[in-house]
């Protein structure tokens, strides 16, 4: 029997019962999570570890890649996870996580290896604008940093995609709604987070304010007219 | 700002350092993961927890409703997360996970509370078996046995989903592949757990053997056929 | 003028007015066939003969290897023929047919012979799972023997594909349908089907039960429980 | 035990046996049918009674409506049997058969009845252009004429889809390929045929020429500046 | 500064200004444009040169190819100008006008050009239709009359296509919908137009009528039989 | 006969001559356009006379609502303008341009008016990012300004849509392509541009710079990182 499998008769006894006054408040008040996560499937990925969450702190979303689709007519599991936690759970803060060594994004880099894989090919299809970027806009580096430019690309790709969304479009039209693209570096602990306003990535340190891709602030885009108006 | 965001500072010196060693060498050989896990993109439900899984342990994808689409024409994450869980790192085990209190289950029982969310609505329409079942097999169900036995039968539904991906079925003919459907009580941290031959879900306790939804067993159509060619 | 068209002329004097009165019940009464037969388009496979049905006998919905797509977003013509079936007419039972000899299946083989067929091809891909399983499961094999491998393979793929359809699914579980998989040797007339509970392929013969992959027998997820609740 | 079912004891001794010559022939030289049918999956509609057609006359595809759906990106069991039917087979002649007291037809008449059969109502979406005509074009009919001329109109409009298919168009400019557009009157046994000039449905009779959708002719856009090249 | 691009100071002084009443009128009473052009997103074709057209003359799409992908379940941009213009708008003609030296229909001829653009790729499969005409009966041609009659095909094959669209069909059966199908050389000046009666295009003359690809004119698949009701 | 369409026997000899020079240029040389435009299909729009282009001068795509679809598996007509443009044409600008009194965008204030009209209604869906600013952020508008803000929302949800295409992105991040979003008071002949830093449009003016969505400006997410390389 899978070793892993088989933890699942330890879960009752061990763990919850470890937490069962806030498994109890959860199951009675349903959840209210901050903040959404949009993390790779990579089992070395726990969003759960990277915000030191409880249950009830963070709504997760998880595929190879991280991937978020753009907002089209014919939509899946990210999309309805994006619009389940915007308007069905308001957070106010959604995280769209890379991490180094992502073997979705080395699968971009060496496309022979995905022909096993033709789903995951279509798939990263969705990571297309990176992989243009990376190609043509560093054309001289080495495969290492290539993929870890690739998988940063990719974070800023991602979060373009997530502005299609209607949801996410109205929420930071309102100012309600603050969007982060984050790196996890497995090597070293290391987390790297996009500033919006430079278009870099730059590693988080507690005696710095957190890079953020966009923060809260309201943008109408009829706003000087609608001043005319008042 | 988002409290739960902020504790990202602390990842790299708290955690990280706690894990050192095990990360570093995920870092450096890379992941293998023995379980695919597909659970909801639920708050309460962390599958690491459940599993009491270390990073490395679980390759995991969730979304709202622990969906898996039917191999299709038009494949989405779930799709490309299985078959990389499968081909890419060998995956033998794979386990489709509910819960009580699911919110996407409750906007099937409800579809006028799922008017403002149309791609969640859409996406549940991968569930439209799971509630054809219950609206005509259980027709007179309390409102609240009626969420518990959706979540049941959308497990049955989702695995009869997978078995459609060739990864999958392949995996299953070959014998090397066992499917499993669970669903956590977060009121009582019972598990219960589908068994694949009498079709029914039962609570996992340690003095019994684990339900298992499909075990690992080969399954060949032309099997006697081939003996007679041998 | 091509023959067979020129045959149209007889139809009415010859054909019709010897079942006329069967023609006028079914006109007026409308039809109730008992059964939904999906075959191949193949020109040698008259579902009608197998079944030696008359007009009336037989809800019948043909295709290039007598595929079923599983249940998706977008959905078309053996999907809606499955769905007009079981909802509107209440047929109990349904067949997937292969057959020895399919150009479909061969096609799968040798996709380059499907060059000059995209759509056949696009299609096959509802075949990849049984292909996937002949490929990994059936090394060895020679080429005569692969194909009605494939075939039987084939078979028990889209009667796991029909599973998905929520009609089908309801059905089953409330235990008003039965499912059969056939397969039809041309060479010798022998017909072949599946035994759900082996996994296996056997003969028919009049002197034993048929082989059903899947009797009509009420299946509930929750059937414990709701004793328990009874 | 459904009694249709029951007789496939009797195909392989009673059926088979009478035709093993011609079986033999087709298993051994493979098929080479003249013709492909596009009809109804309606238990009342047997191409092969209809053509008199024995084993390995014709090749068929059936579905609710006889609806063939144009040529698009994503295309279906339908679009893959006309390209197999042209392109692999070779067929000279297609025919789009509807027929009297169609369910599928009625359907699109009466919406409601569709509501709890998405999938069938999804699918006649490919006959919308028939209902736009009868609903702008004839809007005093009762029903009962209502339901013929739809199933008139919609013959026409799958004529027209067929043509968008790239081997149609292509055996069409060649001119060797003919349509042909005909309603069964299962009431009477009375078979209408379109006539592609006209655009007017008239009824078969052996002392008259068969109406033709579209007969066997050249059509090349570029003829004449061809000459001039020649 | 892209010098075009800072042409847009001199619009509302120098263009407008000209045209103000025009702007006016069209402004108050909203447009009322009668006829639709289908043309191709090239920068040498202007379709309010080719028709002299003033503001509010013509409801213009335009794309690559001048394509009109056929009516289906998932249709975009073209559809549904096509929809607006004959619904909403009530335009009396559509013209589908191609031209000489057209990029999409090279690339259809030399596909490798389009590895690079996939997009154009997969949008030019609906012009297979018109290749697979080429292919099969034209070939003997050079490539600069291959171009040539690439593209009159292709605008027979988009007409083709323009037909499957109910508004269309609609219109036409009522016979209140012309189409027209148009070749500018831009070498010369001249246009060449289909006749849809021959099937072949000749060039616009002023001494001779203008070839119409489908003039106004109803067309009932049922007319006679009306006739009888009546 | 449509007075309009009876312009084209004028063409050939009243306005190709007039320009004979330039078109004998562009048919030698091919097409050089400086810029895409991506307007409404609105017959009061002409592309070219707003930017008082010659023929030569604008590649222009044009449908009902000036609409980009985001970049996604299924592309049609507007991507793939947009790939032609950028990959093949080398264009070093892009506008998005809208206008008072859009048929589209009161189509999406008032969704009953779109009942007759499925699929330009489903042609909206790609704004209905910006009809969910517009109810969210602006609720108290009379209609004649929600319809003038919809429409400004409209084009910078385009433009977000724009910056999801691969072409784009990587032009983008290469600093070689600029970003324009425009609309057009038929009114007034005032033209609005977009300022990307400020997220307002304001009135174009020839003494002042021209807002620019998005200017000619390298961004790589990796920059610090390369740095530190080099
Ligand atoms: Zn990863
Ligand atoms: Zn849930
Ligand atoms: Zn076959
Ligand atoms: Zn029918
Ligand atoms: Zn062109
Ligand atoms: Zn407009």
């Amino acid at each position: 029997m899978n070793e892993v499998i088989g933890r699942v008769f330890k879960f009752e006894k061990h763990v919850f019962a470890r937490h069962a006054d806030l498994y109890n408040r959860l199951a009675t008040n349903g959840q209210s999570p901050k903040a959404l996560m949009i993390s790779c499937a990579d089992s070395r990925i726990v969003p759960e570890l990277i915000l030191q969450a409880e249950p009830g702190d963070l709504f997760v979303t998880r595929n190879a890649g991280n991937i978020v689709p753009p907002f089209a007519q014919m939509n899946g599991g990210v999309s309805s996870a994006v619009e389940y936690a915007v308007i069905a759970l308001g957070v106010t803060d959604i995280i769209v996580c890379g991490h180094s060594g992502c073997g979705a994004m080395e699968g971009l880099l060496k496309p022979g290896a995905l022909d096993a894989m033709p789903n995951v090919a279509a798939w990263l299809r969705h990571s297309h604008a990176a992989e243009g970027v990376v190609r043509t806009c560093y054309p001289e580096l080495p495969h290492k940093d290539r993929l870890r430019v690739l998988t940063l690309e990719n974070v800023v790709c991602q979060l373009a995609h997530l502005r299609t969304h209607p949801s996410v479009a109205a929420g930071i039209a309102r100012g309600t709604l603050a969007l982060h693209g984050w790196y996890v570096d497995i090597h070293t602990g290391a987390i790297q987070a996009l500033d919006g306003e430079s278009g870099n990535f730059s590693v988080v340190r507690d005696d710095q304010p957190l890079p953020i891709a966009l923060p809260h602030a309201a943008r109408l885009a009829a706003h000087q007219t609608l001043d005319r108006i008042a």
